[in-house]
C-alpha cells in the first residue's frame, strides 16, 4: 500500500518555484466550489483585475490559462500565428528556442536573431531583421530569460516592432511580479507568464494578456486555432462572459484559489514595492557571492536580480554541491540549462523567496559546503560583505 | 483593495467538480517542493503506479497531463492523428462532438457514428463504419457520456476496433472510480480522463494512458505533434525518465499533491468497492427520485450510476430551481447540458459525493422545493422510498 504523501519542507532558490507564501497554501486547501457557482464567477473577475494591475494593463482578454507556462507561451503562438505567417524570434537563452519551436508547430516560417546566452537581445540586430522581413506578423522575444538571468528592453523592442506594424509576443515568466514590466505603456500584444516564479503562487497556471490589436487577429483568423483547449475564441466565452458564462473546461478551481491570493499579496505589498525589494534582495546576495568568489553569467546593467546565474567556481562539482545544499540545508537552487548545464548554478530571489532570511541561509550553506569542499574562503566574508552592503 | 477569497461550503453533486475528500484538501496546502525534488520525483513514480491501479493497465505510458481533462483528450487526438488520417468518431452527446472538433483541428478527417443523446453507442453502426472506413486510424468514443449519463460498452467497441486493426480514443473522464474500467483486458489504446469526478479530487489535471501500440505510433510520426506542451514523445523524457528526469514543464506541484492523495484514498477503499458504492448509492437516489415523480433521461441497462441525468417535471423553472437549492441548501445540482439544456438536471454521485447523507440531502430538498413550487408530492415520499430501497 501507497502511503499518503508529505514532504520534508525546503527552502526554494532555484528558478521556481519559489518559497510558496503560507497564505496561499492555505487558500489552496479552501473549500472547492463549482465552476460555475456565482461565489466562483465573482472570484474570476477579481482574478481578471488583479492580473490586469500586476501585468500594468487593460487589456479586457487578461485570464490566467489552466496549465503552467508553456501552455501559455503556446497559447500566444496557436492564436496569434496561422500557417505560411512569418515571426521574428530572438534566441539568447533556452526559451527563445523553444519559442521557435512553438512557431514551427504551428505551420509557420521563424526568423532567428541570435545573441549570445547572458546578454539581452540587440535592438540592432533585430531592427535589421524587422527591415529585412517587411512581411513578418510578430516579434518574439523573452522579457526574462529564466535560463540565463538577462532583462531584454522590452520597452525597445516593442517600440521597433510597432514601427514596422509587427505585433510582439513576450515570455514575461520570470519578470512578472519581479521586475518593471508596463504591458500597455510599452505596447507589448501578446504576453505570457507562469505563477511559481515572482508571484511565489505554486505552479500549474500561466497568467496571459492579449491587446486589442491582438485580440483583433485572433477573433478574424482564416485557419481555426490549432487547439481546441487553447483557443481564445472559446476560453473567452467562459472567462469573459459576465454573468452569462459558456462552459468550456472545467476551471482548476482550487489553483485559481492560490492564483487569486497572491495576487491579493502582490496589490497589498505594491508592485513598485516588490521590484524595489527584489532589486534590494539582490544587492545582498550579490555582495555576498562576491566575497565568495563567485562570478555572475550577466553584467549587471541587464542582470535581473530576481534570476542570478552564476559561475560555478573552477574545481568545483555541481551536482555535489547542490546535493549537500539539499541535503545538510533543505536548500535548493538550480543547475544550469543547455548550453549553461554543469556551468553555472541558478540562484533565485522570487517573490516570497526574496527576503533577507533567504540571503543570509543561501550564502552561510554555500559557504560551508565550498569550505568544505576545499575553497579558499574565509569563515564569515559572505555575512560581513551582506552586512556591509545593507548598512552602506 | 480585493479581500482574500474565502468561498461558502456547497454540497457538489453537479457533473462535476465532485465534494472533495478533506483529506486531499489537506494535502493541496502541504509545502511546495521542487519539481526535480528526489522526494518529488518519488512521489511521481507512485503516482503512474496508482493510475495504473484506477485503469487497470500496465501501461508504461500512464501520466498525468498538467492540465484540465479537455487536455487529456487533446492530447490523445493530437499525439495520434497527423494530417491526411481519419477517424471514426462516435457522437451521442457533448463530448462526442468536441471529439470531432479535435479531429478537424488536426488536420484529419471525421466519419461520425449518431446515436441519439441519451442512447449509447451501438455497436451494429460502428462495425458497419469500420467495414466502409477500412483506412480508419482510430475510432474514438465516450464511455461515460457525462452530458446525458449514458455509459457504452466500451469492451465491445474496443473489440470491433482490433478486428479492423483500427486503434482506440477512449474517453474516461466521467467513468475513471465509478464504474468498471479495464483498460488492458478490454484492448484500449489511448485513455484519457479527468481528476474532479469520480476520483474527487479538485479539477485541473488529466490522467492519460496509452498502450503499447499506441506509443509506437507517437514515437513513429511523421510530422511533429502540433503541440509542444502535449507532446507526449517530451513529457515522456520527465516522467518517464526514471532517476534522470529531464526538464520539460513546470510540474503543477500542489495538485499533484491532491492527485496522489485521492489515489491512495482509491487504493484504500478498493477499485471494486468504490464501484460498488457508486451502483449502491445510485439505487437509493433513484428509489427518491421515482417516488417524486421524476423519470430518468437514460434506461436503466445503460445508466451510469454516478451521473443521473433526469427530466425536469412539467411547468418546472430550471434556473429557479437550481436556484433555490443552492440559495437555501448550499447545494449544487448540474444543468443539461447542449441539446438538453433547460430539460435535465444533472445529478452528480461521483467520488466522495456517492455517500448516504448527499443523497438523502439532495431528496430532501428537491421534495421541499418542488413541492414549496406547487408540485403535487405528499412530504417525505423520497425519505420513505430511500429507506424502502435500503432494507429490501
Amino acid at each position: 500500500m501507497i502511503a499518503s504523501f508529505k514532504p520534508r519542507a525546503r527552502t526554494l532558490m532555484g528558478p521556481g518555484p519559489s518559497d510558496v507564501n503560507p497564505r496561499i497554501l492555505e487558500a489552496l486547501g479552501r473549500t472547492t466550489i463549482g465552476h460555475l457557482d456565482p461565489q466562483f464567477i465573482e472570484m474570476m473577475d477579481q482574478i481578471k483585475q488583479l492580473l490586469q494591475y500586476a501585468f500594468q494593463t487593460k487589456n479586457e482578454l487578461t485570464l490566467p490559462v489552466s496549465a503552467p507556462g508553456s501552455a501559455g507561451m503556446e497559447a500566444c503562438f496557436v492564436n496569434l500565428l496561422e500557417p505560411g505567417d512569418k515571426a521574428i524570434v530572438c534566441i539568447n537563452g533556452v526559451f527563445g528556442n523553444r519559442m521557435v519551436e512553438n512557431v514551427k508547430r504551428c505551420g509557420a516560417t521563424a526568423v532567428t536573431v541570435e545573441d549570445d546566452w547572458g546578454k539581452p537581445v540587440d535592438p540592432n540586430k533585430v531592427e535589421a531583421a524587422l527591415q529585412a522581413n517587411p512581411d513578418a506578423k510578430v516579434l518574439c522575444f523573452v522579457h526574462a530569460e529564466t535560463s540565463t538571468g538577462a532583462r531584454s528592453d522590452a520597452k525597445t523592442l516593442a517600440g521597433l516592432a510597432q514601427q514596422h506594424d509587427c505585433l510582439t509576443i513576450v515570455d514575461t515568466v520570470t519578470s512578472l511580479g519581479g521586475v518593471e514590466l508596463k504591458v500597455d505603456e510599452w505596447g507589448l500584444d501578446a504576453v505570457y507568464s507562469g505563477t511559481q516564479k515572482c508571484l511565489s503562487c505554486t505552479p500549474g497556471l500561466s497568467p496571459v494578456t492579449f491587446s486589442e490589436k491582438a485580440a483583433e487577429v485572433i477573433r478574424n483568423r482564416k485557419a481555426p486555432v490549432q487547439s481546441w483547449f487553447l483557443d481564445m475564441n472559446l476560453v473567452m466565452g467562459y472567462w469573459g462572459g459576465g454573468a452569462k458564462r459558456a462552459y468550456h473546461h472545467t476551471a482548476p478551481i482550487n489553483a485559481l484559489y492560490g492564483l487569486h491570493e497572491s495576487l491579493v499579496i502582490l496589490q497589498e505589498e505594491g508592485l513598485e514595492n516588490a521590484w524595489a525589494r527584489h532589486a534590494k534582495m539582490h544587492a545582498s546576495l550579490a555582495a555576498g557571492l562576491d566575497a565568495l568568489g563567485i562570478g555572475f553569467v550577466v553584467k549587471s546593467d541587464y542582470r535581473l536580480p530576481q534570476l542570478n546565474a552564476v559561475t560555478i567556481p573552477e574545481g568545483i562539482d555541481d551536482a555535489a554541491v547542490r546535493g549537500k545544499l539539499l541535503q545538510d540545508y533543505d536548500l535548493e537552487i538550480g543547475a544550469g540549462l543547455g548550453a549553461l548545464a554543469g556551468k553555472v548554478w541558478r540562484i533565485g530571489l522570487m517573490g516570497h523567496s526574496a527576503n533577507a532570511e533567504n540571503v543570509a541561509l543561501c550564502l552561510n550553506a554555500l559557504e560551508t559546503v565550498l569550505i568544505e569542499m576545499g575553497q579558499n574562503i574565509e569563515k564569515g566574508a559572505a555575512s560581513k560583505a551582506v552586512a556591509a552592503a545593507v548598512l552602506s
